[in-house]
């Protein structure tokens, strides 16, 4: 609700592009999580920009301070709080856009809202407020490497350009060698050369990320109001610029018959298993022990280097067109904001399975 | 949260497939509505099975009981609780399916939750828990209807077969016009056909449904985790077959370029409105004021007259085949569930946008 | 919030004293307790009018249906409904108030909240509305009987009567004993005579509720905002009449000295206890394995035998007075309404304690 | 829940008493309010120990940063996030405790609940905890100002020492006037003489706060579940050292007759009031527009310049006595706490009623 994800952990963001600093507090952490924080700045480090050329050069160092929750380098139960200074914010780059709408942008729907608005950047629809979910989203990694979960996002498509990619076995190194974060180089290359193309047009281009969790434990979020799909596809639409989620085969579900989606059912090594996956590893809005597999798609960055119509605070015509350099494609950074959301619902749904029964299996 | 949807306006639904009776409590309606409960009735006839050859004959004759929160017509702030009984409910049909998981359903992902599974049908993962959802829907629409806004769902696709559709203008009585509940005549008769076949052959197959919001005031939503299409994604996704989301240009966004994609703004008929509307009504988490169209894709129903491979409760291999009768494809009655779920958020949105501003303009 | 009580275990009541029918929705009950039906309807029949000629003599049956959540005897994860119907509400006894507002009820602030107001007895400001939570009640009470936890309630006080009661061994046999439900004979009998005094006299008056809860488990309650003490006042300030709480020495420890309140630790029995408790089992919001006693502060019933000057809905003076019996002394009646809240507080924090720890203690 | 005070205006603290920084993610404030930061200023520093000799000593200078919500000195509606620095935090002090349980302190409940303990200071239990509450009650405080509520706390009790005050007069000057707290001059000076006996005797003292809300507009709160004086009652219990709480008559209501409790209505002025306020400003949840007036009881300080026996972490017997000066009486420290909590209350409800109507009257 508001600025807060999750029901049993629950991530409580703050901040704004360019206020004095951006934050989380997440509350609900379980007590006795050693934590690493070299693995959170890691994965803060991920979404910050001006990472290679294909992303925005806007230097955040992202270096995140732990105000509360830890002591001896465990959770002791109590809220974590993370903070991230705006240290190099420069609103003044904004002033030509105190008094007109930039089109795509959340600037006439916040005044719509609010009646006001902070016209330095995007306010709380910045891509910057995620800081604060990546870090969360990084402890709940954390808590659920702990039971041989991991999550793992990669950039499935750039515009026209669609990766093939093995959900099954692709790993952060994979995604990690190119900077598209692509895992198949032929794509990622052609990625890259697309990139380059529209940011030299002073254009963006959209695209989707794929993510993957391996290893997540069967019973996983609950059949009615908070399926684990509804809960994933709410917190990926929750992310800036996202315009569609799929779980399992998707929309490619809606071509299909029956006799083709469903999964068969067979004891393997031990387990119950499926011997395809189309569901995606949730039915009727639980896990069932196979991988979860989603995609989100991204729309194109809004702001472009070229001229756009569009009309004043006052209601008059006007035109913008952004100065310096911007990001012309957010995908490659929008990874590990999916991962971070992936990470924070699974937690989240982990923990919710200790209240199923009445007797809770250890 | 559990059985519990929405924040201001919470519609907790109760009831299996095969138990005594369902409902819902909608709880936070806004006391003075005049109630139309022919209104509602008349929504819970549209999911209800059975209305054409097209879908499943199961008899739910579904006449809903009011059984508080009115006092002469009107609501009154007290919480509106909906009771429908299961009259024909006739377990014993399941009876061969006690021992078995069904591919695709929840059985399986049902008794690692829960340890323990009602095998009367579906429980709670059924089709029939949104009996509830559909009134409580009913009663949200009816409060948009005094701020003027409508909500329409169609058939958009079934297997391959895309329909052609004005989301701007079609209206309930279009969509009603054909058993599919496909508004493009064409593709209603191509569906049709399709639908029939996949029956013959005791197959099913998927499909997606088309909605649109009218008439929505600007600024429903918020900015970060209550995004508006976040929680239609959220709505959409808990539905049960649900396996994908979009709004606006959805997936297609991920192809587009930024210059191609953004609406451009201007001032026409003396409101600030954009040219094109790619952004489907919503501009980082809030409404434009423009009208809100998504897409929701539904896998095709699980239930199949075919052998299909599977396990029993002990871990052996078994065959189950559904005998009887069963829908061929979901998205007809899907479309009243996707409005009932639209309806609803948009109604917690608007009333949650009263709490935006200290001075809150009527 | 509004009509729903608990994080995890959630009762959501609906109903009004002359609608059709009451009831409570209880989400989030772990799956597998074998539920004792008659054991909720016994808990019913303690709250329920005209069991003695103490009390109002209104025929209420009471008896509960369950319209979902079972199945074989076990909850199964799903939402527990429950429904009691409204068998003998005769609304024109109440055609006479509906034009005035009766003082010390909550007519007239109804009306200031909600613009309506449906004058058929005190509609969700009823003590009928009780009837609900008592059914969940009953629930969380086997939940917590299954953990060896036992609730027992009394009454402690009625006007300047107080009773002396030992609450490390009072039973419910030893508060049934009388009608009063008052576990101390002498001042039982004083209680009994007051109130057939007050009521001859057309008058009221009111009372003290105390309560004990017995084999709490360590730990249940959290530090900050959700204070086991804190749920308890919320919960027990939420019955009608209810004015007061204290817990454990309450008003009484700020009388006192730290040297003489707090209570000096030992090992005993092999368990790390207090050699008194005057934390009345609770310290910084969490239970400390002693008993957990309160005490809840209820106004005499505001339904009088007698002329009052109000006011009419136009705001001219006027008179009302009560005809036909009504109860003179609610206490003995809110036993079962505190024992049930008392229960839902401790079974939903037992349930939280299970997300406290990254290894949660079998 | 958790650490999270409020269902629309939601307060979400963190830090412990001996991490680096305390604060506050206040949500939910509406946008367009003016926010003096003196005036948060000047509340916190009320809270802060060490304002005279009858308080504790420790430093905390307590100047509150804002990271976040506001822009040109007004509220945008995005979360408003406050820090306070630890800046004198000396954990060595706390060396001699590490393995002892203090008796009366959540010292040995938050190990049966987490199984780890931060030993330095109280952790989250601690008193220093209300840092970001009273930060955030200041914001309300203000938002309430605006529609013309005030909140006026006071000592009311320590020991035996009974304050005379009359609610509907009493300002913050009165309050402040004296170091106590207490605006009976003659109380006041009893009170101070208490606590320096009981300090010289290494011994603690409890008292009681009262406070009074005026102004307040008719139909804030909820009938059922979020009964006003249930918020309240929550609110109060969940600070430091709280044991009791009581509204408009409280207790003492228990021991009156209906016809003496009751509070005649009449017009007054023009607007229907009460002739008495025994109800204390709510009825049926509702407030009616009268005076709130409640009071709450603090228990006496638990640490002692006194030799207690207690256990260690082993269970070995021990014994522990507080070094340096501690605080002997809470209750004048409790007063803004008291009020920030009452303001946060009020301002949630304020907004509830937003949603109570379909036309909200502005």
């Amino acid at each position: 609700m508001g600025s807060t994800f999750g029901r049993h952990l629950r991530a409580t963001t703050f901040g704004e592009s360019h206020g004095p600093a951006l934050g989380v507090v997440l509350d609900g952490v379980p007590a006795g999580l050693l934590l690493d924080l070299d693995g959170v700045a890691a994965d803060l480090a991920r979404r910050r920009p001006g990472q290679s050329s294909l992303t925005t050069p806007r230097d955040e160092a992202d270096r995140p301070e732990v105000l509360s929750g830890l002591f001896e380098g465990r959770t002791t139960g109590a809220p974590l709080a993370f903070l991230v200074r705006n240290e190099d914010a420069d609103p003044s780059a904004y002033e030509a856009l105190r008094d007109v709408y930039r089109p795509s942008h959340a600037d006439w729907t916040t005044t719509l809202r609010y009646g006001i608005r902070d016209w330095r950047g995007g306010g709380r629809a910045s891509a910057r407020e995620t800081v604060g979910r990546v870090a969360a989203g990084a402890v709940a990694r954390q808590l659920l490497a702990g039971i041989g979960v991991t999550v793992v996002g990669w950039v499935d498509a750039v515009g026209d350009i669609d990766a093939t990619v093995d959900s099954s076995r692709v790993t952060r190194a994979d995604v990690e060698a190119h900077p598209t974060r692509c895992p198949d180089p032929a794509a990622a290359e052609a990625m890259a050369t697309c990139i380059r193309a529209v940011r030299a047009e002073g254009d963006t281009v959209g695209g989707i990320v794929g993510a993957v969790a391996r290893g997540v434990p069967g019973g996983l979020g609950e059949p009615v109001a908070d399926k684990l799909e509804a809960a994933l596809a709410g917190a990926m639409l929750s992310l800036p610029a996202s315009r569609g989620f799929e779980i399992g085969s998707g929309f490619r579900a809606a071509r299909m018959r029956g006799s083709v989606h469903n999964d068969a059912m067979e004891l393997r090594d031990g387990r119950v298993r499926t011997r395809t996956n189309h569901a995606g590893g949730v039915l009727g809005g639980m896990s069932t022990g196979e991988d979860i597999v989603l995609r989100v798609a991204f729309k194109p960055v809004a702001t472009l280097r070229r001229a756009q119509d569009t009309v004043d605070v006052r209601g008059a015509p006007a035109v913008v067109e952004a100065r310096g350099r911007h990001d012309p494609c957010v995908v490659p950074r929008a990874v590990p904001m999916v991962e971070a959301m992936f990470a924070l619902v699974l937690a989240d749904a982990w923990l919710g399975a200790r209240l199923a029964r009445v007797a809770w299996p250890t």
